[in-house]
């Protein structure tokens, strides 16, 4: 069987996950690796094309964004416009739409499918939270996250003056409630009382219980491991006291790899357009025919 | 707003609970009932059309099949026929395909949409299970049942010899086992012996493990709650132990019949042809518009 042909552009956490995602997927293959640098390249990258621009790289289909969030809509812009598909995991929740109406008419221009937010929350998660709203309408989903570490926090404590290294971890209080734990490496010298201060009033935590510990090395706290528990009390129809729950106990960027590598086999099926992952049908992220997919899933 | 317009076909516990659902929606109305008696309406139908044929009510957009399972082959082909899509519950996994099939060509023919096997499981249950096998593809789901009566399996009880009433229940006991419970109201002056002997040999029962109970009133055993427990330990790429897990607790008319309601609704949205729930986008089945929904749920 032909594999389909991958490329990944960057290579943190996510696009290492996604290099292992993609070996282990029966459809597809690495076309190669996009870096800003073609320094320090890493063992497992030997034997595959390391570049900086996708244009040196041989007969992509998809490429999969694995760059900084906010550099997404920059890279999908420019990709699409080549007519190569692209999966990101956009996470700015209130940016969603935004960018799924900037890359719809450069997606249909150039005949390509753009999946966005495609990680496990914005992402599956969505599916879930949407298909719970579905079997009742009325009511409240509370998504709880954790615990496990906030990319976002932790780059917002990073920035503050004296922080060296951070990691801020997320609690979940049950009820959409998240406690931040947050450990700080100092540099020599800072202020202790400043550092604190300048946490408690940042706007990533001024809302919620925030405890600030100083550690000798953040390095030794940090695990990927992250979580979700999802709930929703509802009514369907006249008939109150539905319960729905989910939850999930995962490696964050293995996970996120995998959904990215689904969505690039959807991207292949669907008509050219950007969607987010409630729009698009489930059985187009599997591998597989559909008879036996149906046969053995529905 | 104008709504569209729902025909409830067969009118048991699924059918009146399908009526609550559509008078909940923003966006139906009834358009009458189909029974295959005009004696005996209820009160909650008096001002609403019960006919006999659904061609004698007007402008129906879909039909809902709340028609015992095995009658929904036959109505679905007859009424797709009449160019108005169609919703059922199907519940017999192995014959869903096949179904599938069968109504593909009548849908395409006449310009309508099937869903088939619109309830909770199959349903709204494959649609987790798609989405968790996405996840984690190597790995084991199990989807634990119950607590909650048994449809099936309370069928078999009763057609056995003597027995007046019944009740199945089932009970989860993990990894996808489980034990019936089976409560027995007997006929007067019949043998309890072989009653149990012919429960305990029939098909249903054979491979689990049984329980019978003889008691005066099966009816006032009788509740419409039922669980889902799915469970799914997998690996994404090449990460081990990704943990996933999906509950809930339901009144069981009630949530087919909401989910049916929201699948009418992708009827309307989808190109013709038949499918199950895991190729409809879970956006479809949503009232509103797409901006709403991907802002609120993504």
């Amino acid at each position: 069987m032909k594999k389909n042909r991958i490329a990944i552009v960057g290579y943190g956490n996510i696009g290492k996950a996604v290099l292992e995602a993609v070996k282990a997927s029966p459809d597809f293959e690495v076309a190669g690796v996009v870096r800003r640098s073609l320094d320090n390249v890493p063992a497992e990258l030997l034997n595959i094309p390391v570049v900086t621009s996708i244009d040196d790289l041989d007969s992509v289909d998809v490429a999969l964004l694995c760059t900084p969030t906010r550099k997404v809509p920059e890279y999908a812009t420019e990709i699409l416009a080549k007519g190569i598909h692209t999966v990101d995991s956009y996470d700015i929740h209130s940016e969603i739409w935004n960018l799924r109406q900037t890359l719809m008419p450069i997606s249909l221009q150039n005949n390509a499918v753009a999946i966005i937010s495609a990680g496990w929350d914005p992402g599956a998660d969505s599916v879930v939270r949407a298909l719970m709203q579905v079997m009742a309408p009325k009511g409240i989903t509370y998504t709880n996250f954790g615990p496990g570490m906030s990319m976002g926090h932790t780059v917002a404590v990073k920035a503050v003056n004296g922080v060296r290294k951070a990691l801020s971890m997320t609690i979940p209080l049950g009820t959409g409630i998240h406690r931040r734990m947050v450990y700080v490496e100092m540099e020599e010298g800072a202020n202790k009382d400043q550092i604190l201060h300048d946490i408690k009033t940042d706007p990533y935590f001024v809302h919620d219980e925030t405890h600030v510990l100083f550690v000798d090395d953040v390095d030794a706290l940090q695990d990927m491991g992250h979580g979700v528990h999802m709930v929703r009390k509802g009514v369907s129809g006249t008939t109150q006291n539905q319960l729905f729950e989910y939850n999930m106990k995962i490696n964050n960027p293995a996970l996120t790899a995998q959904i990215m590598v689904a969505c690039a086999r959807a991207c292949l099926r669907l008509t050219p357009g950007a969607y987010t992952m409630i729009e698009v049908p489930v059985i187009e992220l599997l591998p597989g025919d559909k008879e036996t997919l149906i046969c053995s899933l529905v």
